[in-house]
């Protein structure tokens, strides 16, 4: 990646003269930017000898370097010759920019995988096809073919699986004065993936940040295990794309597995920040500029009141606390109110300060206070009339105060985030000349500083722990589960029992005497169950009789199963009964597991019923996990409520349920072939111990 | 109103020409907003005979005219007494702007108390204090005392609880070309409140859409009731201030009339569109530009993939499908496409369509299409660099197509939303000069776009609306109710079946012999709870038997109960037993209902037990309703998929409990006095009928 990021010299495919030759636009966009390596241009069959006074070769073979990196920006149908070209004569860092492969039909298909042969066999690296590659503008690279401005210089690095997008968000980067380190725009990415990329910036020293526009995460664990790496903030904003025909999933692991979950438990498990509006890309850039919030308490400050309500609204939402700033500066305030109308607090109306000399000295004292983490202000710059002389409001309203605000974050190493509202161009100026971040609005504001807080307060967290557990499974296990293929029912338990997850004890017993035998050894009530290879839904062949009470009701119910499959299912062998011990009462809770395509095996749980069918109120994490972990995710749930004895229900130690979670995760990390898993229910009982009550999974080889 | 927003005269008090003179200030954004009223100045013991060629007096009584209108910014002790010389002059409308009343301790209180008198003497109407008062965009009128240009002229009106606020958003009125009607600033609001001036704006002709910054809603009820009077949009942003101490709730009911909910509910109900994010103020005003979205599916359309991709998203959140234009319109795009790299669909990708030219047939034919009910645009207009000639994408990004986009839009008469990226300086220019709303942000314009559809539908349906039925309540009730003050149990189930309310068959029986007679006739199980004027809490005295079975178990738990109540208040009386005949199963519901400082007679409703309670799943409708609304609402909660029968329960026809909930609604709006009602749990049988199990109501005199 370095390479491909710094190139010492660059040959550009295609490069001519002609008005509607985008190659040109290229060549044009490096002398622009103030690319300084060398630049050599190639096009076979082409008349010219110089574009723009670039030396014009006909062959690549015919170039007077080998250079770091190649250019192509042709027609897909000679692209994969041209890698073959490139790689022959030396080249090992290729950029390819043309659309028309694998994102159109089996002809582009063909290309591509064309292109990806040629390219192993010499060992060429490249980004693309059907991007706009890369720049630097350190370096001054820039690859994109469209006419362009270089954005202001900065630590914002950006990954975008849409070229466009990304170029397009290159406004806002100049308008809002964040300055851009790298970007890349990935395509369809045969080669170098986001992953890749991701990894290089996390340790290039130019990048202090890292945004990623993803439309499909295919790479979705080798994502989470390089972010959880990287000790930089990663934003990602992950377009949806509807799905239009969802297929229809056997088990409730499958339907969850389905949604945006589980993307969003591993952000969060990789203390990776998912963005939901475009827009907040500019936001939280803008947090991560100021100091970092090292606690939850904010002072909220304007010099209207109604701007007060709205930010300390907005703190209240994103788990921010009202700071206290002490007696001694309210006296202190209350000298330097003019017309003595407002009664100070947090939040601070300064509505009735007018005399900014005094800003400076509220700026400094909020900052430096030990009750303070940080401040937010609001005001504007408004478009004024000149009055004649400065007015109160002229002076209050134009009166700079930036110098005391940025002075006090300084000294104090905390952060202020500073709204200011007013005409656009003016604040266009202002932006470009402060050297501060300025908002625009409290709500953006107040988001950004609790992201760059909860990532201040994730690493603390992250730096703490350990390892993964690595996927075990014993012998026994895996042997057990070989015996299985498809849709698996409740023998799965057995499964489930071998791996030491503990399971209702049961007894097979042929005859009816043999059944009352089990039963009265076992202890009442008991549930029997038909056993029959050709029996896989139990109950839809009335195979299953619960709260026996007695050896009579064994008895009858025993001969009730036999018959009732007979009716149902001619032909089914009749092998007996399962006789299960009944479980006593409880909470009922879920626990689900499947191999996410791209997140690989991903555990779910919750608690049992309509909480994770209606409600989603429901958390996954990737396998295998530990017991920590889960706990933290399952107190974070609502129904959490329940099993600490809410609505006079039973308080129950969760650790051994947690336990089991991380049990299952071990298991489905150690079996791929285990693509889905639903234990339901999972019984908590009243002394905290657990069992598996049920189980159902799909076993595909 | 009309008076106050269009004074033909009005008098400024306090008027000076010393630099530090406010109400000067006024005068200047008269003068500079072309008011073409009369103005006169009046300083009391001020030297001065004109201030800026407005002639000054000494005293309102030396004014030549009675203005419409006197406008007074001086120190907050002098207020009253003005108020009172201004209304014996026979001024009948004042603008009292300063502070330092109500809002600020006792003796703030007084004066305000004084001024208000002296208003009611004299007839006086007046807006504030503490407030920055009117403003009229064609009147040219414009009272609030901060230096300001005058914003563009249009049809937004703006009611704001902080003056400071509103004048800072007229910031982005004039970035954003959204013009402005009227502004109004109420303060204190001790004579003229903001639901004065919703109906005044309601039937303005020059406002076309309202909006509102409210801190506290203390007429909610009027102001739902003025609302819905009004087909015109009204949008609200409530800053919900936190509530440092939330008084200990009685009831469930009590907990959920605390929180945002109820107005949430009443904006639904009144189709009023509340606001999350100050900045909606702008995008939903935009989107009420255009014509109205009549339909849901929308075509999405932009020349880069990740725009498309961003925006169907976004459309998908806000309950929008992506139209289909037909199979014509596609082979029609086929043929315009250049490289043919491109296949076309919704979202329609249009970046393989270099050829400008091709633009206005394809925004023709999209919005044209019987398949289409609008449509979303987005796309750049950067600060490019001149390259020579007009190269492909210069030519894609900064050729003109608002004509043609206006164009199909105003033929098609169909809204289109457009968003454009690029510099701001130069997107402020485009603003101002296009006529047409150009959006900031694809979440922002879709969500405009959404609240403006849903609008037009809710007036739809409330034009089909028929009156509020009438609070009703027999004189029995009235009796029975008047029997009980403070906390009251099972007791008030009697008015809930006097109320028509069906509640369990139940008995008095006093000794044991008579409870067992009872239970026979009555058929078992039943359940036996002690009588005793005592023991208002039964469970915590031992006082209740469930589940009894056969005359034995009825006559022993007779002695248990007495033997109980001996045990735990020896001092008791104890009356007898009630006997209860015991409900079926069913699904049990929960039904409350409280007065609403704000909105008045509320009823709550959902599933009960922890879905209320933990998630929360609860709506509510200001009293008295009809069942037809409760159903609307009860359908969209998440738990009504219980009622359907999710998780192989008991399907059941909801209809009896709508019109239980509608009665319940009936009773509170009927009585006051009943602060705080409970039903819990409200059964639904398998049948649809429905029995309140239990009751618990706070009644206060």
């Amino acid at each position: 990646m370095e390479t491909m990021f710094n190139p010492q010299s660059l040959v550009i495919f295609g490069l001519s003269a002609k008005q509607d030759n985008v190659p040109r636009l290229i060549l044009e966009n490096l002398l622009r930017w103030g690319y300084r390596g060398r630049i050599l241009g190639v096009h076979p069959g082409g008349k010219e000898t110089q574009v723009a006074g670039i030396t014009m070769y006909q062959d690549v073979e015919e170039l007077p370097i080998v250079p770091d990196l190649a250019v192509l920006l042709i027609p897909a149908r000679f692209v994969p010759d041209m890698v073959k070209n490139c790689g022959r004569f030396g080249i090992r860092r290729m950029a390819l920019l043309s659309g028309g492969f694998n994102e159109l039909g089996e002809e582009g298909e063909l290309l591509a995988s064309r292109a990806v042969a040629h390219a192993k066999e010499y060992d060429v690296r490249f980004i693309g096809p059907n991007c706009l590659a890369l720049a630097n503008t350190r370096s001054g690279l820039c690859l994109p073919f469209v006419p362009i401005h270089k954005p202001p210089t900065g630590g914002f690095s950006m990954i975008s699986q849409s070229g466009g997008l990304g170029i397009f968000h290159w406004n806002h980067l100049k308008n809002e004065n964040v300055g851009l380190a790298k970007f890349a725009s990935i395509g369809n990415k045969l080669d170098v993936s986001e992953v890749e990329v991701l990894e290089y910036l996390g340790k290039d020293p130019d990048t202090r940040i890292i945004g990623m526009y993803l439309e499909s995460v295919t790479e979705g664990r080798a994502l989470v295990e390089a972010a959880k790496k990287i000790d930089k903030p990663i934003l990602i904003y992950k377009a949806s794309v509807t799905q239009a025909g969802q297929q229809a999933a056997m088990s409730h692991t499958a339907a969850l597995a389905s949604d945006e979950g589980v993307m969003d438990s591993a952000c969060k498990e990789a203390g990776i920040i998912r963005l939901h509006r475009f827009e907040d890309f500019i936001d939280v850039s803008k947090a991560f500029e100021l100091p970092p919030l090292r606690g939850n308490r904010l002072m909220v400050m304007s010099p209207i009141g109604g701007g007060c309500v709205m930010m300390a609204d907005n703190c209240e939402n994103n788990g921010f606390v009202m700071a206290d700033p002490g007696t001694a500066f309210y006296e202190d305030m209350q000298k330097k109110g003019n017309a003595g109308i407002i009664q100070f607090s947090n939040p601070l109306d300064l509505g009735d300060v007018y005399d900014m000399n005094h800003y400076a000295s509220i700026f400094h004292g909020v900052m430096h206070s030990d009750g303070v983490d940080g401040a937010v202000y609001l005001s504007q710059w408004p478009d004024m009339p000149k009055t004649g002389e400065k007015d109160v409001f002229t002076k209050l309203f134009q009166t700079d105060v930036s110098r005391e605000a940025i002075g006090a974050v300084r000294s104090s190493g905390k952060p202020l985030g500073a709204v200011l509202w007013g005409r656009s161009s003016t604040l266009d100026t202002i932006k470009q000349n402060l050297g501060y971040p300025l908002f625009n609005t409290p709500e953006g504001m107040i988001y950004g500083l609790a992201m760059q807080r909860d990532f201040y307060a994730k690493r603390l967290a992250l730096a703490g722990e350990g390892n993964r557990p690595s996927a075990f499974c014993t012998n026994e296990v895996k042997k057990l589960i070989g015996q299985h293929t498809g849709d698996v029912g409740e023998d799965f338990l057995d499964v489930l029992s071998s791996h030491g997850i503990r399971v209702p004890e049961s007894r097979m017993a042929v005859s009816e005497d043999e059944a009352v035998a089990v039963a009265e050894a076992m202890g009442y009530p008991v549930v029997l169950k038909v056993v029959s290879p050709d029996a896989l839904h139990k109950s839809d062949v009335g195979g299953v009789k619960v709260g026996l009470r007695d050896g009579a009701a064994v008895a009858r119910a025993h001969g009730e199963i036999r018959d009732a499959l007979k009716k149902h299912l001619p032909l089914a062998r009749f092998e007996g009964v399962r006789v299960v011990a009944m479980a006593q009462e409880g909470h009922d809770m879920f626990v689900g597991a499947s191999q996410d395509p791209s997140f690989g095996p991903v555990v779910f749980f919750g608690y049992g019923g309509v909480f994770v069918e209606i409600f989603k109120d429901v958390d996954s994490l990737i396998c295998p996990t530990t017991p920590e972990k889960v706990e933290d995710r399952l107190f974070a749930l609502k129904s959490y409520a329940l099993l600490e004895g809410a609505r006079g229900g039973m308080k129950v130690d969760t650790r051994a349920f947690c336990q089991l979670v991380a049990k299952v995760s071990l298991l489905v990390a150690a079996h791929a072939e285990v693509v889905e898993l639903d234990l339901n229910p999972v019984r908590i009982f009243k002394d905290g111990s657990v069992m598996t009550l049920d189980a159902r999974a799909r076993v595909v080889r």
